[in-house]
């Protein structure tokens, strides 16, 4: 994914006009000049110019210089189950698609098929949180960024995903528990308190606060279309100038 | 991944030099023509033009018209076990990546921290190629080529990989079960033999022949670099134009 700089379209500017003026010079020193030549001379160089246009067109597309390469990044979007994550990251990978660049989405609702849920023990999360993390790697190896949304509760999960891949801006969703029950459309957290479901993050397993999060939404103090446009701001900022 | 096609750069020649020569005609009879004017011309025309040339530039770039998306392929090896389609598919590979297009090898060597390998029952097996298809969706979603091999034995999941997937190349590797067994330095078959694998494709478990492959290649008869040159060959001819 390749995306011209202006210091290139400048200098393929000038390098162009070197040709161009060149030529009309050229012209219009054999011709000499008079109003009826200096028409002559334009139908004249609109012909000759436009083959030389195209080749040079066609010599600078092999010329790499002064491209400039799109760094993929991952979003990667942590917190309590119905904190917001999965509503806020589906918005920002919609502005973010927008943006000309490839990008993936990345959620339990994506993957499922790829990579069924394992199991809810640290180890089998986090087991789940490193194939997920070679995905990414797969992905950005072919210059796709992903917006990763996974409760992913434990330091080191969230640690080996940041070793593993290039770029990657943690966003905490920050929400007060008892919001999130309020929130609860699915039942899931009363079911966690029913004791129906086991290992529940929040209810029946730990959540680690991240320590080190390059955002940090409190969603209990700003919307969500105010959580979206400071992420979206933050990427732009950073990975897509 | 785009590409810019013949007619996209001959009808930007044109509009340029539409702007371009009308530009030269309003100055040259402003001036009146004489041989110092024609190089006032000329100068005076370097000067503007070359901001002209750059936005013309900046306009185009947002021009999506007549760039040729490069549609993503999938390669699809199968054959017997040590019939060579790692062998081929990574000479393959290699020789594809230089046609500067996002591609992605897939073989099991790459994808085990991914997806381990779960079982041989048929059921398994087909499971195992179903996430694998998974992943070439993902990728062929974002522009990205890939390059499969899998012993793959059953009809059924080489259709399944078909109806998932884009531009699909089934390409068989067909090798003598004889021939198989005196490359094993895996030392593989000896052990399916003496029945400490079970389940081994060939061996124990069936290879069922595909009825329809894009391209089949009777290792017997042809040496790998020709295979790698005729396969390669098909793909410039029908994707990468």
């Amino acid at each position: 994914m390749y995306k011209e700089t202006n210091k290139r379209s400048i200098v393929k500017g000038i390098t162009w006009r070197f040709v161009a003026t060149s030529t009309t010079m050229v012209i219009v020193y054999v011709f000499f000049g008079n109003i009826e030549l200096a028409i002559a001379t334009g139908l004249l160089e609109s012909v000759a110019k436009v083959g030389l246009y195209w080749g040079h067109e066609k010599i600078w597309q092999r010329v790499k210089w002064g491209r400039k390469k799109i760094e993929p990044f991952n979003l990667w979007f942590t917190g309590l189950p119905l904190s917001g994550k999965t509503t806020i990251a589906d918005k920002v990978y919609k502005k973010l698609e927008k943006l000309d660049i490839p990008i993936e989405r990345v959620d339990s609702k994506d993957i499922r098929e790829m990579f069924p849920n394992a199991g809810y023990s640290r180890e089998e999360r986090n087991r789940h949180i490193k194939r997920i993390g070679h995905l990414v790697q797969t992905l950005q190896k072919n210059s796709v960024s992903t917006v990763c949304s996974f409760v992913s509760p434990y330091h080191e999960s969230r640690k080996m995903i940041r070793e593993m891949v290039k770029n990657n801006v943690i966003i905490y969703i920050k929400a007060d528990i008892e919001s999130c029950k309020t929130r609860d459309y699915k039942g899931v957290y009363q079911k966690a308190l029913n004791g129906e479901i086991e290992k529940f993050t929040g209810i029946s397993d730990i959540y680690e606060e991240p320590k080190y999060a390059e955002i940090v939404i409190d969603t209990d103090s700003i919307s969500i279309d105010e959580a979206v446009d400071l992420i979206v701001k933050y990427i732009r900022k950073h990975y897509v100038k």
